[in-house]
């Protein structure tokens, strides 16, 4: 049994991520916490309230960062819609509201009182989780492991950055090089966790409530991503995390250096993922590389029924 | 009447910068916060307790953040000694303590309970402010000025670079485009705020308890930056701040674009200030150039008294 | 018949690059310059000289720059070994000499003379064609196209950048947005290059004075990159540039906008490729990303007979 | 008898530099090249070609480089006016032209035939200097001295650079660098070489063909300095290398570091001068931070009868 704090944006593919934890009896939710990324941290907070609603999941849901440590704000709406969750109808004002706690505060104090038992599963920009290290530095010590989406050997926001890194990298520095053990779901092995026409047709002859929602999102991502980045399906980036959580064997990995670039001109973001051991400096991460597609849609799948 | 927080690293000319507003019925401290700076945060803290209970100064002591926002942390021992606050004799362990909140949490506090009347005054690396203003980026629209000693047209920990400003660029960079009203004291200005040898036989004239507590400050500080940068007299940078809340006068003001350098080779934490107007930006700064040698000195004598 | 400057740092993949080009009468070669790159320019250009000899190959060799633009120079003896060409016998000191020129007026004199009919094909560091476009920027207009190895969407001398950009990157940014069509052969297509036990068989069994030669450098080249990367093959990156001029069916290509990193952390030399097409900019690269394995090699092969 | 080239984009203030040296007996100019700097590289030739042709100065001027080694192109016309030289009376079309030779072959074949005699003056952007030793690396070991105008402690063009530095801060690093000793005269100095209603009052009695002719130069410089910096009086910037090398007491200066900031985001062109010793690093420069003001002007004027 894995405790997490899931600390999201969501977001189409961070909301099929709480799905998929809330399903799994491997995993329990101490929390969710949300950070400003693909929506303002209002849209992404209401969001999460929204999918806990859903779902019957009662967990506090604790409202974080409005934006990233340094850089200014910016968001997905090409991909995620206006309010971050477009395609399925969803209550507008949840009756659940977000406890009063800061999420940056609500991080240190679990972390702080569990025996080295949390896991955080960042699946947005990193602010919440530097934030929370910048004021109780002494929580490294206690975070069991921080499995987070982001990075990859390319990008899809700039040539070489992706998004949940781009949007706040001086975050992600202090996280990837705060010592507690990173696992790493970037582009490279995200990018095959895609929906196909096979797949959705799968999805569609489950017909339970849940399935219903997760069928609406990921009609209404597979749309986006082919209109924006040409893609024929759209990848489950944020599920990956959570799928590791119930099931490591679905992925392979290695370990490596990586770094991440703050002061470039056109690199702001880049996660350096040393893959050919060029650098010779010691591993900080733990890297997916490959994903078996199977394996991943058949727990995800399950996670419907 | 000013209503002052003092976010500071004593350090020797923060601790003369307590005493000042602490003489002042023209100031009221409504709390000290401290920093990682000169020294560790645990240092930083202790001498904020120690300074209060010599002068009895009864104000809330906050401690605030280890390390910078993004960068390593970089300490000043060679200025201020080993504890911060080398030279005169003080209690080992102070009988007062700081209380429970931190730092972060009692700036956004307090500033959200005033009616827009609570003025910053940061005398170390802004850390705490910038944390306090990405926790809750609401507070600057009720923060009335922040009046800071940091950066300058030259540099003294870098040939371009300013201790306060190198240690933490990034958070400087948060502060300097808040929004809220900038008063910079750079070390154009402090380096004018000099001991000489008459200055100190002034000091030596008074004997009060201050007075030989700030005597054994001034001739430690004196030594060191002969020491180390071979000057003939000792800058009391951070008093200038208080200096100016207590009588404006004293010093001269223009208006300037300030833009922080967090990206260079050579140059991080280098202050850029326009002060010929070549980059046709908005001034973010008032900008103080000069100070009335014989004003400053009168009214930081006075409060030895 | 393509007329064309071959600038490069010989090096393996050069020599072979020029024996394809001095066997194909659809490639007239003007001349060859040298660079610094691989190893030292006075190795580089003996290499040039030792290898027309070889071939018999009567063209002016012009020895070019001995260090990049601004950074200051690194090599690669790891790869190439001492004297850049390890591997196969060759004679100590060639007859045949440099001419006096410099690379980079025999390159400016050469375009300025012809019709807009010189194509150049650097294969090593960019720095002579940097450097003659800044000393004669008219000459912009009369190149026919730049046809380069270098770069890639990953890194093979740092995680994220490749040897040539890396060792000037200055220069690849100049030659990048020069304004000439630039077609690039990045470590995307070359990695697909390979020698693999099967296509040495092939070379072993041609028996002439040149496929013995090919042979003894790819058997060294395959060791290095064995040892320094863990491949199983070596990519014979340099010969798909001439490859691509002989018959540009070899290969699929795309247009996209490339930017070069000269300012990042630990991203200096990184060709920003867009392939997703999210900067929005217009491209200003012919990429090449995918070759025709069994076509390359026949082309290659042939060559040695 | 120092033996010098000249290597300028005049420019009032490098008119008055060739004025200067061609006035003494001490300087022996071997040549006058020229580059883009606060005007395009035709009309700086031009300017150089015009002020030898009132001067009867018969020496080679030769035409080098168009564009910076790799920034954009970047004027100051505000400054110089639209040809680079406004103010007086010229002849449109000087009889005189330039040599055939490039500036950078120039510079490289004198240094070369020289014994290590000739001195390098360049007043304007430091391209033909990087491009001579990037050529022809050896030239270094021959040169005697580079004595410069560019840089400061502070900027003229952006906060914290200079114009000629920052128009090309590439090749600043290069020269500053390349090991041959460099006497620096940035703004510090230059600013304090100024005119005053005084000085341009005894310029007016003077009544010889040149001294108009520097009289209508200042007068028109003395207008835009006031125009765009709010200057009481222009600086005659480039004049105090040549003045330096006719008299080296008119001048005080220190050993220090200097480095070329070619990264930051606000700080490009800065030059980092560590007149505080706190890099700890080896001195590569020869500042001059003083000026005798009626020494200089003494010999300026008297340059002029």
């Amino acid at each position: 049994m894995r405790r997490v704090i899931i600390d999201c944006d969501p977001g189409h593919d961070d909301a099929i991520s709480i799905i998929l934890a809330a399903s799994s009896d491997r995993i329990h939710i101490e929390g969710i916490t949300t950070v400003a990324g693909n929506v303002e941290v209002e849209k992404t907070t209401l969001n999460a309230l929204r999918v806990c609603e859903l779902l019957g999941l009662d967990v506090p849901v604790a409202r974080g960062a409005e934006q990233p440590l340094v850089k200014t704000r910016e968001f997905a709406p090409d991909i995620h819609g206006d309010s971050g969750l477009e395609g399925p109808q969803l209550p507008e004002v949840p009756k659940k509201t977000a406890i009063e706690q800061h999420a940056v505060d609500f991080i240190i104090e679990k972390v702080l009182k569990s025996d080295g038992e949390i896991t955080l599963v960042p699946t947005g920009p990193l602010t919440n989780i530097a934030l929370a290290i910048q004021k109780a530095p002494t929580i490294v010590e206690k975070i069991k492991e921080i499995v987070l989406m982001g990075g990859g050997t390319f990008g899809n926001w700039t040539p070489t950055a992706e998004f949940n890194i781009y949007v706040d990298a001086e975050a992600a520095e202090i996280v990837f090089n705060c010592g507690v053990p990173v696992t790493m779901f970037g582009l490279d092995v995200t990018h095959q966790a895609i929906t196909t026409p096979a797949i959705l047709d799968r999805i569609n002859s489950i017909e339970t409530g849940v399935s219903e929602f997760v069928r609406d999102l990921l009609v209404y991502f597979t749309k986006t991503y082919k209109e924006v980045f040409g893609f024929e399906g759209a990848p489950i980036h944020d599920a990956c995390t959570i799928a590791y959580l119930i099931d490591e064997s679905i992925f392979e990995f290695e370990k490596v250096r990586v770094d991440i670039e703050t002061k470039g001109e056109y690199t702001y973001g880049t996660t350096c993922v040393d893959r050919l051991h060029v650098t010779g400096r010691e591993p900080n991460v733990k890297f997916a590389y490959s994903l078996d597609f199977e394996k991943f849609w058949v727990l995800l799948l399950s996670a419907l029924k």
